[in-house]
């Protein structure tokens, strides 16, 4: 990280190339804010310096646009983050939160003249609480140091997406992540019992509770959990815990020809009710893409793998496995097995985890979708992804978690050729109607953000629209918390 | 019921008592919408005799006040739900929306002037698909109806309020009902994908999903749960739905000298990390009361018993049953027992099921509390209600959803006994009082309705009412939505 520069004395952007300068309209609201910033706050919460701002500017999802900020600021304490927001309140200034900016829809980016309020420096485990299975956490905690520190209580903080060494719980709560474990165990609303937020004029207020059931009033906690920063600043969380989970899980893989099969068999095991812990597709895109990367020796000759994990005490677990085996064969599974070996099995869910940095890695851009189909609709879509790729001259790999009928095609294009992105756009657009007209959600797990607002808008009648507006518009009537993301 | 007299002819109310008629003052707009609804709704739908009027007019609470309709209107279908709203706003006449009447908050009470919406007749289950593991009901579905159609799938619909046999699952999920499986598999809630609801304006709009996960946009669904009917009337939920249970069910009861060693059980088991599918406390004067009505012959001279129910495949099921029964017996249980007999185990959940009803057939009035505390502050807090009770020389039974921390003291007061019903009032408000000191919330499950307005707003702060408070203008512009309740 470059030191910060003195912000009582530097320009913002200190001396950014002229061309850039020139594009930065003149905004004295910003000024004002970034002058009661320097006042209010110690003198390392504000930066300014461009080289020093440029890493906060933007979330993974490349092909999103972003702005220029007037300012990072890296708060300490709830009591920075009200100042800042009631700063910004005073002169209608833009306020974007981030994390750890791992997100993939955009939402974190920031707005031109925005203050991008960046909550990596409140990092502090507050609570950790066996006796009512709950912790309470500063948003910029990272998902899987919360997990680590509330396992040495016996405790399990289940939801784990893919970005959980990175990603912040702030950040999963904003955009109420998933996981692989969410096919069993539910997403980030389903842990989350309380909220301190600072509101659009720079209030701080608690919404939600400590004690495991409460209906005093509106779920304002529940609203929060996925509004993208739009409606408040989160800046303490309170989650309900599980006990750790102390069998260690058994894991059946699959290997099919046809992404129908695949398909079929998702079908059988839900049909069934048998219920993994964890139920991933991978198809030979990312098959090949991790042995090209990793030499893992994975087959490649499949159209998709099935790789399903039950946590079950045993002997359920093992009857639970046998059951998931069968359908998988019944669904034509030209290999299918069952590993009681966890190194074996945790090599085998490495794949899943590496398969996305493996399509990354090889340095083309990657468009990551993120539709949420009915489980039985699944095989259809893929399908359907398939001719898109092929109508759209487009690499599509696919990721799913197949149990939630939750798919990640990847649509990969080689860097700086633009009419590749304009095939791969059109893909993108395709995928989204497709998801629609079958029944489905635009985005599962990964939010809004930019990338899916004309998706939210065909998806959701306008009747849905106006409410989201209502809601908006009552919590935030200068629009100065993220705007022009989610519903803005 | 009464046979609805034809409202094309009669007058409002028909021909009430002088005295009651007196107390209504007249109301042009009330009578503008019912002119409206008789011209626009087939003859059957709008009631206005006012005995078959009467059986409408209140929920359950009967401490709570309530008004006098303009009628009772009962549609079958959406459309219908849709033109009584439609032409309440017109003429901002206040909607308020009842399933079965089984509410304990007088939240479904009549206003005077009023139109009551009662969805008694909209009680299709339209469909069920194992497939999506999910189910989509009209709102006046009795809830163990739902239970036994999704059984027949090999589903199951967990939540199960004890007013299971009669109430709606449109009532429930406006609020958020609990029960007793909920210590484990959550409440209504955590059971809602997606519902269809008409807004303050007569608008039909859909809001939720019917795939596995969803974020796009704010979470409307969760935000309409436990609204109690002030932000909009729903007309179809979807359900999520788990695999059908088919392991019999293990249970562990165990008999406690003092309060003390029974909340520090309840606080053991939690910690050990078990978990039962249900966990009850049923105290002395239930147990008394249960005798006396049922000759159930339970052992009375304990200040309470503790009811533990495990679900896990066996032999997991066993070695939980057994490590609750050994924390039952370290607490300082003087009598605790497995019972592998599902007969046995069924009939003390039936005192437990009992327990409300045998205090009620005493004749007594009964004032249900709902307070919910952090699991380790259960035993302090039924502590303090003895305190409260000899203080106030009342009588004050106790149930709880012990694994929840949720409380229902059971305030008992002979009819007509004025003096009495004002020392109990006194109770009720300490109880509140005390819940709100120990970190606990004043509704656990049975909403805020009319009891509970005063004691929400002494726990949640300024800011969290004032956010409420934008909400419900933001969707009810015109305060026509059960106005009065929750927020109102």
């Amino acid at each position: 990280m470059v030191e910060p520069v003195d912000v009582r004395t530097a320009r913002p952007f200190g001396g950014p190339p002229p061309e850039v300068a020139a594009a930065v309209a003149p905004d004295p609201a910003a000024d004002a804010v970034l002058a009661e910033l320097v006042t209010a706050l110690p003198a390392d919460r504000v930066l300014i310096d461009p080289d020093t701002v440029a890493p906060y500017v933007r979330d993974e999802a490349e092909w999103a646009e972003h702005g220029r900020p007037v300012a990072v600021v890296r708060p300490h304490s709830t009591a920075e983050v009200a100042a800042v927001v009631a700063a910004c309140a005073r002169h209608r200034v833009a306020v974007v939160t981030r994390g750890a900016g791992t997100g993939l829809s955009g939402g974190a980016n920031a707005i031109d003249g925005c203050v991008l309020l960046c909550t990596e420096r409140m990092r502090e485990i507050v609570e950790i609480n066996p006796g009512e299975r709950l912790a309470v956490v500063q948003p910029g905690v990272v998902n899987d140091d919360l997990r680590a520190a509330v396992a040495g209580h016996g405790l399990w903080y289940p939801p784990d997406p893919a970005s959980a060494p990175w990603s912040t719980i702030g950040g999963n709560v904003a955009t109420n992540a998933g996981g692989l474990c969410c096919v069993k165990y539910g997403v980030t609303r389903d842990y989350v019992l309380a909220l301190e937020v600072v509101t659009a004029t720079g209030e701080v207020v608690r919404v939600g509770r400590r004690t495991a059931k409460g209906v005093a009033g509106y779920d304002l906690a529940g609203l929060m959990v996925g509004s993208e920063g739009t409606l408040g600043v989160i800046t303490e969380i309170t989650v309900k815990l599980r006990p750790l989970r102390t069998t260690p899980p058994r894991t059946v893989v699959g290997f099919f020809d046809t992404l129908a099969e695949c398909g079929a068999a998702v079908a059988a095991v839900t049909a069934r009710g048998l219920q993994p812990a964890a139920f991933e597709l991978i198809d030979r895109h990312c098959l090949r893409a991790v042995n090209e990367w990793k030499r893992a020796g994975l087959p490649e000759g499949a159209a998709a793998l099935l790789l399903a994990q039950t946590d079950l005490p045993e002997p359920a677990a093992s009857a639970e496995a046998e059951a998931i085996h069968a359908e998988f064969v019944a669904a034509g599974a030209k290999d299918a097995m069952m590993s009681t070996d966890p190194v074996e099995a945790e090599a085998l869910f490495d794949a899943r985890r590496l398969a996305y940095p493996a399509i990354e890695q090889r340095g083309d851009a990657v468009l990551t979708e993120d539709v949420c189909l009915p489980r039985g609709r699944l095989a259809e879509m893929l399908e359907q992804v398939e001719d898109i790729a092929t109508r759209h001259r487009t690499l599509i790999a696919n990721l799913a978690h197949a149990g939630d009928g939750n798919l990640h095609p990847l649509i990969i294009v080689p860097h700086g050729d633009e009419e590749a992105k304009a095939r791969a756009q059109a893909a993108f657009d395709e995928i989204v109607a497709a998801a629609i007209a079958l029944g489905g959600t635009v985005t599962g797990e990964h939010g809004v953000g930019l990338l899916k607002r004309s998706g939210m808008r065909r998806e959701l009648g306008p009747g849905a629209l106006a409410m989201q507006r209502a809601i908006k518009a009552a919590l935030d009537p200068y629009d100065i918390l993220n705007p022009g993301k989610v519903i803005g």
